[in-house]
């Protein structure tokens, strides 16, 4: 069983994430989506350790101290951050999974693992991303004029991903994602047993039998 | 029109390249082989510009001397290399252009075209290298050794490469191969002008209409 990959998955609000990762779960057997720790309280239908693990202040603060989140940051007064131990373990089982954060959990991530594999998903153009804000209906002009503000401050950012993916369409998009992490298994560093094996092999051979 | 793509593919002595190019070359039209030129003589059914541009000592080390080889090498007292104009009429228009060459070459290669890709092709075991080299028929058993020394020092090189791809089927091998490049075509270094006409668009929007 090799180990499975970390993927990062950020991309501007209304660039329809959720919906892909949906369609990604559905569609592979190999994804698991890494579940946040949060501190903030729970909405109605939301579930422990299905949307979020819900967590007081002094139990986060806690994981904080013990190493035990590979990213966090504070919003709103809340901390949101990702518990390491459901990661590795996904990990571990050979799952490639997939984080939904933004570009400073990003780097963060990078830096613990620099293997790690970061997509950055956009629209076909910007008109596309405010028509979409706006046909949601649950936003207001206020807040759709906020996160395209935010998005232009995120767009400065996107050279650090290595790949960028445009989602016009749900299920061709989908599919390229599946195609980059497949290529993404071929990177050397993650056929190290095979490269192994097959050195010790050529040299048996390169001896005469 | 987007530039192409420059792939730098090696293997074994064995390992299939030259079918798997064909099989590629075949099934995709987003693909052209670099010809290079060699100072050998031509041989029984070789075609000037087809398998080799054929070239004089003397026109060959002009070449050199006015920058126009991507990568060039003597072997055996024969000079190989790879003419850049060939390479790069077809970058621009819009082909993924293949070097099949060896580590050498893809590290000279590799510091001219940063971007380029690199792809080290192996059979599924040495066991099988072996076997598909004594297959042939037309390889002394000397000559076999010979490659299988050659191939436990390639093998020492492999890191180097970006991908490394098995060749256990040709169809399935062709459709990894062609995943890759697909992949690579994501690169945020490949869709500056996407990006920045994004940007643009976001700018607009956010400071409202």
């Amino acid at each position: 069983m090799s180990r499975g990959i970390l993927i990062v998955l950020s991309g501007f609000s209304g660039a329809g994430k959720g919906t892909l990762m949906k369609e990604l779960m559905k569609t592979y057997d190999n994804y698991a989506l890494s579940i946040s720790m949060t501190t903030r309280a729970p909405r109605q239908g939301e579930q422990d350790g299905r949307e979020y693990f819900f967590s007081t202040r002094e139990k986060f603060e806690e994981k904080i101290a013990q190493n035990g989140l590979i990213e966090y940051a504070e919003y709103c007064g809340n901390y949101y951050g990702t518990p390491r131990d459901y990661v590795e373990t996904k990990l571990n089982a050979g799952m490639d999974v997939i984080l939904e954060i933004e570009i400073q959990g990003m780097r963060k991530v990078k830096k613990m693992f620099p293997d790690m594999l970061s997509l950055f998903v956009t629209p076909p153009d910007a008109a596309e991303l405010a028509r979409r804000l706006r046909g949601r209906g649950t936003e207001t002009e206020e807040s759709v004029m906020k996160r395209l503000n935010t998005a232009v401050l995120e767009a400065e950012g996107v050279e650090d991903y290595e790949y960028i993916v445009v989602n016009d369409d749900l299920k061709r998009c989908v599919e390229e994602i599946h195609g980059i992490v497949r290529a993404a298994k071929r990177k050397p560093v993650r056929n190290e047993e095979f490269i192994n094996s097959i050195r010790a092999g050529l040299k048996v051979l390169a001896k005469g039998e």
